[in-house]
């Protein structure tokens, strides 16, 4: 059975909460101590529940703790790492929730001391929400979480992090960190680069009187609601998987250059079938995604 | 009052069929003939009593009829408006609902004989569902409605259209047709393209045995909502419309150019203000239309 004595959860936002409250609904965990930043979020993940106790001091926390889980934004994980790595206990789990996973692997590796177990995780699952406040123990339920091992990760410690996400209603998924880091470049990051470069776009045009979005319907605030995600979280992305987001933004402008150029030289037949191309891919995705959900009922 | 003794829809789809349906709900019309290219969606009309007859002849139908709205995708009026010149009554109002309004109304007005009056509109209103079957009369309902007249439209047949697209409930405002195709391409047009580039892209990645796409959270389907629209309806507007979006094409090129600037140097400030300038942009919307929402009921 899955069970660990002590876990500290470092970052009890949406993700961390969530998770903390998995391993108490499935009765994992016997205490969880909470480590953030600032109070006020630490009290209202107490005052649900979530967390048994909690401190800012992420060395006082770790000490003796058997699970510790880093839920904070990606670029705070090797600094928190350097920090708490001489408090690690021996034989410890250390696991992370990072939406990038090489440069955190390669991190966490040369940080961790060898008789310490790293395992890098990726749940795909989130809202525009943030906080402890936000979080709920059926996020994860239906939804991949990725692991990323190594050579180097412990076989047992991965078999725990993959029946702590089982019980968390997740399909487990091991990958190449690297191929993870493109994947996730693509179908998630891209999509945030590109809302942002848009609504600044619209945003500057300037060359009437009015604010031109003052006429935007609805399709165009919907479109751009992952706008509206947290500015520090995904700077940090950007940042740490800068890689495989350049190389994919570069193959979206040769994507995006092709398509100008069919409506530049008028060409019908080459548009009609690039429209159509992503019609069937999207309508595809859409089908794939209810006959899931009814395989869940 | 606002009435017309005949109208006659050509192309009897969501829009001109939920137009249909407030004619006939406010009583604005006496007789309705649908004009279509197929018999199958026309009949759905007739049964759900939106329109009072049907005929794939527009020649005849809009003989001797007071209104005729043009529902066409966007690339057919020019041809329409060819065939029917010649059988339009003097003093008859034919009026559009195309997402293009420059090129439309150049085209109406050398073709439309001068003793018929032709207002050029455009309602901002629209699902992702098409034909008869999907018409309501609550489309147009606190919708914007954008009317482009030119020094030779009509005051009268202008104050009908904007009465008509009034009771349809929604806001009217009057605009240069060219300011039209501008704002549409920077708020409706360019999303779409961003859109079929990105999903074309993205399913393109062929570096890894397995398609990309299965890893693809709701946030990828949720975003692409929009690649599911009608592929020739949206080649026909890139194509109509193709100099204002050409240009707003180019500003979004430079606006994701200067973000892919910011990651390739690690610009970490730049890159947290960008961000954060889309995020405040995004959520005025919301905030503006969660307001608009309030003020109305």
């Amino acid at each position: 059975m899955l069970y660990f004595e002590r876990v500290v959860v470092i970052g009890v936002g949406l993700i961390g909460g969530s998770l903390a409250m998995v391993l108490k609904e499935k009765e994992i965990a016997k205490h969880i101590t909470g480590v953030g930043r600032g109070v006020k979020n630490l009290e209202v993940a107490m005052n649900r529940g979530i967390i048994d106790d909690f401190t800012l001091d992420a060395k006082s926390a770790v000490d003796g703790a058997d699970l510790i889980i880093l839920a904070t934004p990606v670029c705070n994980i090797a600094r928190i790492l350097e920090d708490i790595s001489k408090y690690l206990k021996r034989g410890a789990i250390v696991t992370d929730v990072g939406s990038v996973k090489k440069p955190i692997l390669d991190d966490a590796e040369s940080i961790i001391p060898k008789d310490v177990h790293f395992v890098a995780g990726h749940p795909i699952a989130g809202t525009e929400d943030s906080g402890s406040d936000a979080a709920f123990s059926e996020l994860f339920d239906g939804r991949i979480c990725i692991l990323t091992p190594t050579r180097r990760t412990d076989k047992d410690a991965l078999e725990k992090i993959r029946m702590l996400w089982r019980q968390a209603g997740s399909d487990v998924i091991f990958m190449d960190a690297d191929k993870h880091d493109m994947i996730l470049a693509a179908i998630s990051h891209l999509p945030h680069v590109v809302v942002y470069a848009l609504v600044n776009t619209v945003s500057r045009i300037k060359d009437y009187e009015e604010d031109i979005l003052d006429y935007s319907a609805g399709g165009f605030t919907d479109f751009t609601r992952i706008a509206s995600s947290s500015p520090e979280m995904w700077r940090d992305i950007f940042l740490l998987n800068k890689k495989a987001i350049l190389n994919i933004i570069g193959r979206f402008q040769d994507g995006l250059e092709q398509l100008k150029g069919l409506v530049e030289s008028n060409d019908a037949v080459g548009l009609f079938q690039e429209l159509n191309k992503a019609k069937t891919v999207r309508d595809s995705l859409r089908t794939a995604r209810k006959k899931k959900n009814e395989l869940k009922r």
